[in-house]
């Protein structure tokens, strides 16, 4: 373990390092930590993150509250020092390729946690839920993961979609959060957005960002209900460009086929303010429309969605997808391509797709 | 204007009756309104709906705080009786077609409305944001609608997504509501799943359900954020049934594709709440699963989607796709399969396809 | 029962009416329902009004999930059409008596309500709390209520504070509400400020306001936690006055010591920015404030109040004691001075003095 | 400056330290940040606190935008290592006197904050409102302090009521907050309860607690409506004991008149669902009642107070009096009992008496 450099002879030009964290060196909070290492934009990072669990729950009678002990859940690959990363900056991490590590993957509910549940802080006098595990296999073959009921024998497949829920930067006003929150510096938005081909664009709080990252899942449905994803260790594969004197407020996001913004808050609608009006704001400035032609165009063509109704934050994710918007237009400074066109040689290097089942 | 029978030469055994309201003839609320006619389960309504304006917003100068007098705005089609619906039965509505009655449409900004506004209940002390009216044109041949900016030269194609904001029985406990709000009884969900070829399931809260509907829409951004989507007057096609029996808590939904439960609520989240433990414990009836096996797949499969962040009641449709379910099951007794059979051969005698552009 | 004349002999000139509705002369809706009779301003009514229950739970073993069937529960005394009362005017209720009418009151825990529960809106998929209830004995010696445990010999007693939960106007818009919502028009906002002594402000939506009242509690903690406060029946005494000209958007009330606004809505917070901003703007009008000289006043000297968190909307009053307001200022036309003087007349004629323990 | 021991001739056996931060000295987050000094229980502080603005407000022309420079608003004395204090462990801060340190004090209106305006999480597209600085005298012999309206010749006295907005320890999960957000580890509540005579009790989660307080407030409306109160730099007297293995999860307040717990949150109705449900259990942990009992308990006898609706998280204080409470019973193992007496005996060594004016 430790960092390792990786040599690509179909592409000798790109730096490649390997990273695998020993078990003392996920972090548990964004800010607080030192980085593992140094990283430049440009070179290539292939990392392993852990599941949310820290893999320890593995079958249907290892159960949360049994088995993990807070605040030791949901370790984050990080933080990475990145070269040249001011306060003022924005930081772009693209997301290469992100492959489950595994073959299976767990679900499980979690007391006092989740969408249909009371919790510590929307708290009632109730009895919780039970807790319960679902254990996933992976059918890499059919691009799908297999549920399998507990109480009868019903099974279904669900598409094979890897992302990561997890993904930020150190906060401001010197503060270090639960890697459980996310908020402006990114964090768990747990938004299926944050997946391979994408661009994830965070404001700069402190010298060298210290970006970190974690949370797989291999599939989810929108809200993230019973608080659990289908969660699963990942293989990702990243690369990062920092943005020079351009701040970002809240974290942006970009594909090929869209631009957006994460709001995360409570309630769930100011989670859906501060993304909407985060996106008028932007595009806005980048077309030099008046306000309220943004908000006239962002009101008709907004394809966004929920992202969690379970985190400390509620995550809603306002998008824009690109055909409703002037193709010439190039958002925060192109990074999005330029990190594309080298995560594209990366690929053709190692002989890979990311995998992403429709649906 | 009134009640007319038309006769389709290609399927005389359907009973199709044409209705275009007279101005003083629209609702204002759902319940406390007596309705225009009978209408018999099987038979098939070509129904005219104005737009939320009453079709008097038709220029950039035309503003809502002087063209619109309150209360009188979201003017319903209905209600209508359906013989043979009692309390404790749902009906199912199934839209057959839903077409633009306009080459036109229009948008708004409204004084102290929408998502990124304060408003008369979220109130501040701010002063207000501008009104605006956007006129949009129907390209119909493109199915698109095309974005004009006003303060600029930007233009834009939107695609031509025709549904109805609006459709609802008469309220529970002797209520009767204003349009523009959603609730249990359904109301101005603002959902772009309430379309063509889509079924809309409503508990019965008193004799005939005294259903209308209005407020379409040719195209809207996901969550309606500025209050107003492109607003047109539409011609729609509509057939109902009559489920005895069974009781419908909250609006439910279904097309080819999926299932779906609208909850509308503030905050956000609890129309969240609503909509999934709705389809949590939906799902887990007609499948036989327990409700944490359920609630594990609806966490997993759902696509849900935020309809309105603007009205008295926020919406969010939980949805599942079907291809997420037994393919063997009948939803709500396969009232959708029947009506949808019975649409098709309403569409197939008038030569008509509905319209959906992608996106 | 029916209304009857009542000659007061130490007060010949004052108007004093009777009224005890019959069983079947509840009102269970705000708007939508026909006046029992027309009052005067100036006259005085002395109505009954039974519990939220019906008079229903009288013992330990009455549960509500048994004993009352939805919409028959919280049933109104009224409505009352007021002489000259037209839209765009305001209605003053003047509470001159708020008296218990029985020498027993009751409180529940309900299914899936109250706000330490999940409730139909606040879904979650948890079992609910049990039902239980508990009888009060009214201490009228001591102004007390006697609490006596039900799981131990616990016994405690709790100040009488007689006052109403509803009081409330026909909606605009031409809607009908349940009678267990707060809004605009008044109606179920549960706050222990609508007590004898209290003028409460009512914009006129319809001919003759109708208006009702109910909802009669003995004692209530800050936000009635459970859902029920100690419920009873009440005999109580009114005068009305109709301010011509003068809207009020939402509720106002006055005592001899404060000015008040109830706002009423979810999230709890924008109940606090309706009551506060509407108090905010009534400051400025009356005292000829700038708006920012207002709302600086209204932060340093409101001494708003919690009233309900468990209602359809939740309703937060927002206070300032008139010890911080320059004296010689008339609220509203004086209205709450006149109609005091009267109720002083009444009081004195018969020979009682409200009672109000203080804590 | 820096740590100074004191000798009070009149009792000799009480260990009282004066302590007044240098400029450097002050704390901008709660975790995060070493110990000033090292306290032991039982021994007197006498502390300065800065006012939320650095003292850097001091006239009508000093405004938030251009005085402060984020995150260095609201500086907090300490913190201080508290002598046996362990995780686990729950920390009480009894306020002896809390002074005002000057003779005036301050309050703004400040650009996107404030329960009246959007601000950047409940995101509009509005102008913000302006900034305004309004600078209050305080007249100590008539225990008020004087506001001057600015655009007009208005003024009024409020009553002069101290109090510290932000006490808190440092948080769980190696979190470091800002010191504008409150939550389970106290931090800026905002409660005017944090006077002098109360006891605070917080969950101890560091070796240490690592406790700091700030944020002087000479007097306050409910809910801190303007997101300032009247701000001053406070003169304050406290003194700490460690209750051994006893945890707690939200503060605790304690007075010579009530037991209260503060729970911090959005939307604000789950501020109210923390601070009632902890209150249910203490209440029923502590007088042996069942859980429905005490539900009912605290339902009728709660005189909750809102305390801030503008922070970061808002706060309610669930409260119940004393006097509907069994006198005998030693909340939290008598700490408050034990140190009134020793600041009763401070009191009496120093010959003063803490102000509060009613009101």
């Amino acid at each position: 373990m430790g960092f390792e450099d990786r040599q690509l002879p179909q592409q000798p030009g790109l730096r490649v390092r390997r990273y695998r964290p020993r078990e003392s060196e996920y972090a548990w909070t964004f800010g607080g930590v030192d980085p593992v290492d140094t990283v430049r934009p440009g070179e290539v990072l292939e990392l392993y993150t852990e599941d949310c669990f820290g893999g320890r729950i593995r079958s249907a009678t290892d159960l949360p509250a049994h088995t993990i002990e807070f605040p030791f859940i949901n370790p984050q690959t990080g933080p990475f020092y990145v070269e040249g990363a001011e306060p003022g900056d924005t930081l772009a991490v693209h997301l290469i390729d992100v492959s489950p590590a595994r073959d299976w993957a767990v679900s499980t509910s979690v007391t006092l946690f989740g969408a249909l549940s009371s919790t510590h802080i929307t708290a009632t006098l109730q009895d919780p839920l039970p807790e319960r595990t679902w254990v996933y296999r992976v059918l890499e073959s059919e691009r799908a993961v297999l549920f399998q009921a507990q109480d009868s024998d019903f099974a279904m497949r669900f598409p094979l979609q890897p992302f990561h829920g997890t993904v930020g930067v150190a906060p401001a006003a010197f503060e270090a959060r639960n890697v459980l929150v996310p908020d402006a510096f990114g964090g768990n938005m747990d938004s299926p957005e944050v997946r391979a081909g994408a661009t994830v664009y965070l404001g700069v709080n402190v010298p060298g960002a210290l970006f970190s990252l974690g949370d797989g899942h291999y599939t989810m449905g929108e809200g993230e209900a019973c608080g659990a994803a289908v969660e699963g260790a990942m293989n990702t594969v990243l690369t990062v460009e920092v943005i020079k004197g351009q701040a970002c407020e809240w974290p942006r996001l970009e594909s090929d086929e869209a631009i957006m913004v994460a709001g995360s808050c409570r309630p769930l609608e100011d989670a859906f303010r501060i993304s909407h009006s985060q996106l008028v704001r932007w595009v806005a400035a980048d077309l030099g429309l008046s306000l309220l032609d943004a908000y006239q165009l962002v009101s008709q063509a907004a394809r966004s969605r929920i992202a969690n109704v379970v985190d400390p934050n509620y995550t809603i994710v306002a998008k824009v997808p690109k055909r409703y918007l002037p193709s010439e237009v190039e958002w925060m400074g192109g990074a999005h391509r330029r990190l594309t066109r080298l995560g594209s040689d990366y690929l053709k290097a190692v002989g890979r797709e990311p995998v992403w089942a429709p649906g």
